[in-house]
């Protein structure tokens, strides 16, 4: 297969990333928060410390972690109806929910959060692609401060970690016949295949979203995107260790 | 890795699908209409054919289909409240509803059809896990037979086939460290990891989804997941073609 | 008044029910389960026991059964809205599933039953007029298979048997001028009057509703239409005891 | 059966009704408002007139009389939470609601009437039973009054007069094993059974809804309850008419 | 500037309220009950004494006053929907009940009160303008009402008398550059400036709220409609006084 | 009065306000955007452009200029439920989001606009008091930078400038007896009165809140916080008249 650059307007290669960035500290109200952006993609991401876990956990002596996404009414090209006014939240919001809160507990140990809760939040405040892999990178370095915050205030009785390892998220999709990596919009519109992959920092999957978008997709072409998508979060991990290692803002 | 037959509770070897049988004709309003059942899973598939189309594609001269999913409230082994009401619907019904039509869409030529609207509607009756690969199953050969109607209603203008294809869906799993075909509630609970896969006729692949439920699962084991579902999903579509060959109930 | 038994489309005789049949133990979840079928109409009614009563009734002593009414989207001969997607339950439904609980309600002994709750869950698979009368009868054979299995299972401290009667429901009507029993959906459409009449098995009266559809009735339309009903439901109180004398399914 | 009077804490004879009033004109905006008593319980029915009827009507060449029904908030002896406040109409308000509008059609000329369309609304102000007979009973006056507004602003086509008989609406009941005609609240509640009859003018009847509170009712009671009910709407029929003919405050 | 009576339509001079009523008593059920009125603007104010607070304010040993406000849907001109029927509370009702609650907490001591709570519940029969400065003035009453009723039946624990001063509201507006008292509808219409402002009743101030709807107004012409207002608020003072001196209907 | 600086935990003179900052152009999708800081208060605020009015303008020649505003869940000390996932926007918001639209429409001449509609989103990324303030100050500038784009974008037919004014916000407030300019979320609550005063470029008055929240204050005090909210608008403006006169982001 020719790899051609010219297939995206940004310049980019195939297998690379857009800029990427993770401030953290962009809240003094939150445990943790972190403002990620891949390139113009931008996700606000804060985690909430509450004491107790929902109702259908208690006395289980294990924690809960959980997300909610939501996208701002003009973070896209078009503005879009705000979710609270129509009364309900749409299929997308819950599914991409669900699956930030699901990629994060793959990396908890519920046990050693004790009964607590953390709830990330991930809006977007400014959309261009792959807002949920942002949402699941930015939000695992936002829970990690919550983490230190709740060792730091001594709320967990144990002294086990309750990060049992790290995450983040790609998005990656074939274009023209071309598998590219992390899909800016305009990209993402055009994809014959778009797959959404989760991966730990020991390069093991958490979740694998594959989706054909025209034609069905045989299994050399979800070898070559899983194989991308590998290399991508390899990257990403390495950007999270950076940031974590660093002052918050 | 040893395969040991004695994991699975009902003595299926970890390759074989359940019972699956497909009724068609069981609702005598419906365009299309089939009760699926992969063993104690049983849903009941109905194809309305409307036409015209939604307001954002009018005028494009192509069609739509798209399904809804639920779940009547015992048809689980607890009751369940009925989202109608609650008020509003869960995330999960609003991620499996997408999914199926979606699933349904990758193997429909829109323009072939015409501005016409099909909805499939499946309502599970009864569960023991599968139902989302159950309901796309199913719906696919009421869509099918609904096709038909509209070919002997004269309702599209094209002489052209809107079925490219034919898709069927099949879950996979990891249980106790086994690769396991098309799982049942107890296996369900219990997989490592879960995957559900939806396939072709020809093989190839429409939508891929796998979750790690307990520890992150590797490459290796992703490749013996595949393996599984797509020939299982080849399975379901002989039964399928089968269905469709007979005559309706 | 002459009575034309060429009224019927189906050729039935102005006071003959359509076939019926009441199949026992058709949801493996369930602690009472029956499809029951009017004609073309069919019911799938479950039965739910739960420990506990709703919150006004604790510590009363007294049991709750209550019932839940709802149609598949393409039961109908046009497809309806889901009331979940729509946000809320319509009038028609609200009404329907509350009568279905009060006539159930009429034959059992609260205090018998101790507090545990029983959910009768009505939803129409397939509608041909009569839903709410066939509801009511299925939903009496489902709630008798519950009381049963809370006997076996010992749920209820009291010996008394919580069912003190039985209960059967079927529509009258005037159409065409002359007075029919079990009303199909194409006589319920262009009947003058419509009513439904609730018995018990020993020929009283649980609930009475008469409409004027056309022209309001007179008394004596409204004393022909109550002999036909009665004589109805006690065909259906031997059909009930016929059913609950077999094995379930 | 011994009939006693003394059943009723306010002195009244099974067969008397309480004291009715009927004030016409108590609001300025509508096209027809009265404010109905009977005794304690109060209800203001406001008519609307708009031109057009429902998309489901249009173009038919006929008109449409509907009615919403509720209660304030303090209406009764505890105070209920609004609907608007809990986001949805509860069952009981939208059967009457169902029940007011079904019983007025009855005595409307769709045609006569025009593409035009009448709102009844009837709102409890205070309680004391039989809501729903004072709510149709006033609700007929408002609407006779808009009849009038409407041929005097020779809003409909037709010269036909649309109202082709008159309609009210009483409750009937059996407590303590005594027939009582129009149930006070504290009647209402011990009511073995409990009935509300609708009659036109000429004594037919346009809705008969009777319900067994406690033991079901036999052929004779319910024909005692009947009577009753016949001879109370009478009475209400002559109190309408003497409204009618006076003017309006 | 020139005051001119000729502006208004019904011959108030620009200092003058409408004709003021204030019935106690008008509800049987209610702890505290007024039917108030200001011209033709109609609302009916019950008051509801509850024992024990809202959550989030038990045992605080302070009790809790709040209000809802809303209109019946043909108090207006044109017929407004059901905001139960739509399913959600508007903008507008939402502020004005907000608006009532806190004018009225503004003169109790909510030690006094202990834990218990009054709900004041102020529904528009009839609209003309003015009708949140009716409520107030109404509701305030009603509540004093309920205090002598949880006085008379020794709810309170402290001998402290819960109101330490007395509410009313009154609108006033600059329209054809005249400042008005108690705007009538169709003055309310066209006036530049709205303000509408709530006093208590030694002069003082609880709440302004002035809007510009046309020109944004001056210094100048705000102090002239606070001294409009602070002098209608002292009569509609002396007309409560006047209420709560005399005996309840 | 003793004017004790004192008072301020971050040290500011009563008659000052805390650092503002007007970011233009922050992001890349909406016609207009702005970050806008008064102090931690933070508030993104976007302006929509849209062809066409709502229904009920149509034709009118006029065009509408409304606002959304919300608060992220986390922007305030303790998490909130989000509006869209409770089903319902709060009285607060709904309040906030007119307050917003009506201060900007005093500055619109809707003629000269055209049929178009503007929408600003204000969404609170972070609260620290004055999050209304601060979200009017910033919708201003985003309006402003809309109009010019549509201006480039020769949106409008009329020549005239849509914006006739500038408007911009303060909150004042009386804590332990001293009058404060922009209030910290520390002060606000401790105000005993609270009071938000919207105000055009000359310094006349587009909107005048003020609530009493503990005692009711009289007339000299609010003549004090009049002057200083005048004095605190005035410095505003030329805040945003720099930021217009910059290059956006």
């Amino acid at each position: 297969m020719l790899v051609n650059s010219a297939v995206r307007t940004d310049g980019r290669s195939p297998d690379q990333l857009r800029p990427v960035s993770i401030e953290r500290g962009w809240n003094k109200h939150a445990e943790g928060s972190v403002l990620v952006s891949f390139g113009d993609t931008r996700v606000l991401c804060t985690a909430t410390v509450t004491e107790g876990v929902p109702r259908w956990r208690k006395g289980s002596g294990e924690g809960w972690v959980t997300a909610e996404y939501a996208m701002l009414p003009r973070s896209t090209n078009t503005r879009g109806d705000r979710e609270s006014v129509r009364g309900k939240i749409g299929g997308r919001t819950h599914e991409i929910s669900r699956l930030v809160g699901r990629s994060l507990r793959a990396v908890v140990d519920h046990r050693a959060l004790g009964e607590n809760t953390v709830v990330l939040d991930c809006d977007v405040l400014q959309a261009d692609g792959g807002t949920r892999t942002a949402a699941i990178t930015g939000a695992f370095v936002a829970l990690a401060d919550a983490v230190r915050w709740m060792q730091a205030h001594k709320v967990m009785k144990s002294k086990a970690n309750p990060l049992v390892g790290t995450v983040s998220a790609i998005s990656v999709g074939i274009v023209g016949g071309v598998p590219l990596l992390d899909l800016a919009y305009e990209e993402d519109v055009r994809a014959e295949t778009d797959m959404n992959v989760i991966c730990t920092g020991d390069g093991r999957f958490v979740e694998v979203q594959g989706t054909a978008e025209g034609a069905p997709f045989d299994r050399s072409e979800l070898d070559l995107l899983l194989d991308l998508a590998v290399a991508g979060c390899s990257r990403l991990d390495a950007l999270q260790q950076a940031a974590l290692a660093g002052e918050p803002a």
